[in-house]
């Protein structure tokens, strides 16, 4: 009933005491009780409402949820990226902060930074503010139950490193880790513009391809959270192209970011671009951002290998558009740093591949939160996992974030 | 509070007045109230227990689920076959029949099959017995939402056929109108063996190749209704391999049944195998039962060609098992009647393209219930539907299945 109390307040469906009797059905004493509970756990405050000129009666009272009551750390990694946010409980950044890493370094290093990060973005809020949850997101496969990497394929050392533990030691409050491309799926979803509330699909095209699917406003997980791992479906036969999961002719390894970076370093190296040549000279090797400068100044081999990419992504996302049917589909990741070659084509060939049914309402639009929506998705995800029934119980009854990761996540 | 009501009984939660009373916090007079509407409509009726030796006070009375009330029809249409189902409103099927058809007559003559083995079935059952609902299954992508098929590949004549009204006039009941492969994914989660009740991919390897997605015991049905349409992904960038969608290179052009037999009809009239030969020369063309002799007799072009279908599919669907990452892999179709061979190589396949995370728990099983899954998850469909809140309300309102229908989809 609590629960029931604050959603309504949170959602905006209810700002008085008697709303919340009326949309309940619950008896004035019962909601009374609960506002004291909330109130209590400091997610419902209420306020005196300005007296309105000749206003009769006791001035009416306002219910509001108080999202400043705690707040959440979120991390979103990448192969090469760390991005960093401190969030109030409605998902709104109130810091943050960007770090270059190597993922491949292992966790303790990254994780590490990761902690580094956190500190800096708690210092500049309020000290005394609690955290009261946590959301990683790990480019690679995630047992969401349990929090732990499943043989991720370009994170060397990761396998079955528990990431939540790491964090629960550290910071003492519930963790929730998962796949980074579905972190910003939930952040597109809930915050990309323009919002449809339609199936998302979010394909993340950077040294890696993945995506992440919202259906009905939930994360697809499947049946042990590796739904959405689409970098590693065999495109080609040729088994000269060989992937770094170890397998050949993967999606990613054909078309990835990590793939395009190789070939055109390679181009460069020889000569056959004078325009990747001279990046290439200039700082030892090439990043999306320079392949998208050669491609603007109209480079030849640049755009070509472009398209190509593009267009391998956008043959092997109509298979998936086919399959998941989703209303919106947001392409995101460095990829969309090549500047809108990349876009177009990948529009193109998406449409041209897949059946009509799927492709006539299909919206197809850039991730639109400036690559920060790995962080504001978890920030969301860790927020709604706070406040579920479940947890708000077990904050009443004790408070303190130790106590309710323990009790929710059983961490040791 | 009525469908709650039927809902405990129907599920075998409740079965008497006071435990209605406990489960769903409603006061004597209010439950009284709402089983004599149930009892009115049919579906609940009070049964006087048995006395029991040495039993004291009134007899006990027990609340049963009347699935019995009134009948579905349901029918799932292949390429060439058509399985039809009279059932009662628990799905459990009191007729059945079986036709072949060629889908590409078009939807008058198809559909006239479908009423003809109706209307057969239905004389089978007492004649007093009220059509509920009806559910059809059609080889192509459906706007479920409206009942209309939309761009099939193999169904020349059906594009915008609104399959419901035709139903709806003939029978005056609600309609229900599905992809036949997302019928078979439900009746197969619902009574398949073994049952998991977790996330089910069900693939149907015949004339074509379609899936469907049941996932938290719900269809994914997709943004527009496509979901699940695997046929006409890209496996080849050869452009001879024309597929009936009027593309190149899709899936089922280079694995489904329809390819394999024309490869192998082609193989058997050169006489490059004799047992297909042989079997050709018996009644002019090749089926997958004749395939499948070919591969249990040892035939190498046969096994050859079976096994080169399973892999190319196999790896198709590790794809999907990726990005889905289901709990249960069905597979169905006439695929299945090419013998162990084929599923053997589909099995492998998909777990050596699939990822750890996707593949370590999944489980891999043919289809269970002799080709009736489509009925099954049809009548299950419909009677879903038929108990949901709003339509009990109509049907207690009125009572007539064309008032509900008009009411309920909005048919003319």
């Amino acid at each position: 009933v609590l629960t029931q109390i604050v959603d309504l307040v949170r959602r905006d469906d209810a700002n008085s005491r008697p709303q919340l009797e009326a949309l309940t059905g619950l008896g004035r004493a019962v909601v009374n009780e609960r506002l004291a509970d909330g109130i209590e756990l400091g997610v419902l405050e209420e306020l005196e409402a300005m007296p309105t000129t000749g206003q009769r009666g006791r001035p009416s009272r306002t219910v509001r949820f108080r999202s400043d009551a705690g707040v959440v750390l979120s991390a979103c990694l990448g192969a090469v990226s760390l991005h960093a946010a401190v969030s109030d409980l409605a998902g709104n950044p109130l810091g943050r902060a960007f770090r270059r890493i190597n993922v491949a370094d292992g966790p303790r290093p990254v994780l590490g930074s990761v902690q580094t990060l956190f500190r800096r973005l708690l210092a500049r809020v309020d000290g005394d503010t609690a955290v009261w949850g946590i959301a990683i997101g790990v480019p690679g496969p995630v047992e969401f139950r349990t929090g732990r990497v499943v043989a991720p394929p370009i994170m060397p050392g990761w396998d079955g490193y528990d990431v939540r533990d790491h964090f629960y030691r550290r910071f003492g409050a519930p963790v929730w880790v998962d796949n980074e491309v579905n972190l910003m799926a939930l952040g597109e979803w809930h915050r990309g513009e323009p919002r449809e509330g339609r199936d998302l699909l979010y394909v993340k095209v950077s040294t890696g391809i993945g995506s992440g699917l919202v259906t009905g406003g939930q994360l697809h997980r499947g049946d042990s959270g590796a739904a959405g791992d689409i970098g590693h479906v065999r495109v080609t036969a040729d088994r000269r192209v060989h992937c770094r999961c170890g397998k050949t002719g993967c999606l990613e390894a054909v078309a990835g970011g990590w793939a395009l970076q190789q070939r055109l370093e390679a181009v460069a190296a020889d000569g056959t671009s004078s325009a990747l040549a001279k990046r290439l000279a200039s700082h030892g090797h090439l990043e999306a951002e320079d392949i998208g400068l050669a491609v603007a100044e109209g480079d030849a081999v640049a755009r070509s290998a472009v398209v190509h990419s593009a267009r391998v992504t956008g043959q092997a996302i109509a298979g998936v558009v086919n399959f998941a049917n989703p209303g919106t589909l947001v392409l995101g990741g460095g990829a969309i740093r090549h500047g809108p070659l990349f876009f177009e084509e990948f529009r193109k060939s998406v449409l041209e591949g897949a059946i009509e049914l799927a492709a006539r309402n299909l919206t197809i639009r850039q991730a639109s939160l400036d690559f920060n929506e790995g962080t504001i998705g978890g920030s969301i995800l860790a927020a709604e996992n706070l406040l579920r029934p479940q947890a708000l119980r077990l904050w009443l009854a004790d408070g303190n974030p130790r106590v309710v990761a323990e009790q929710l996540q059983g961490a040791a």
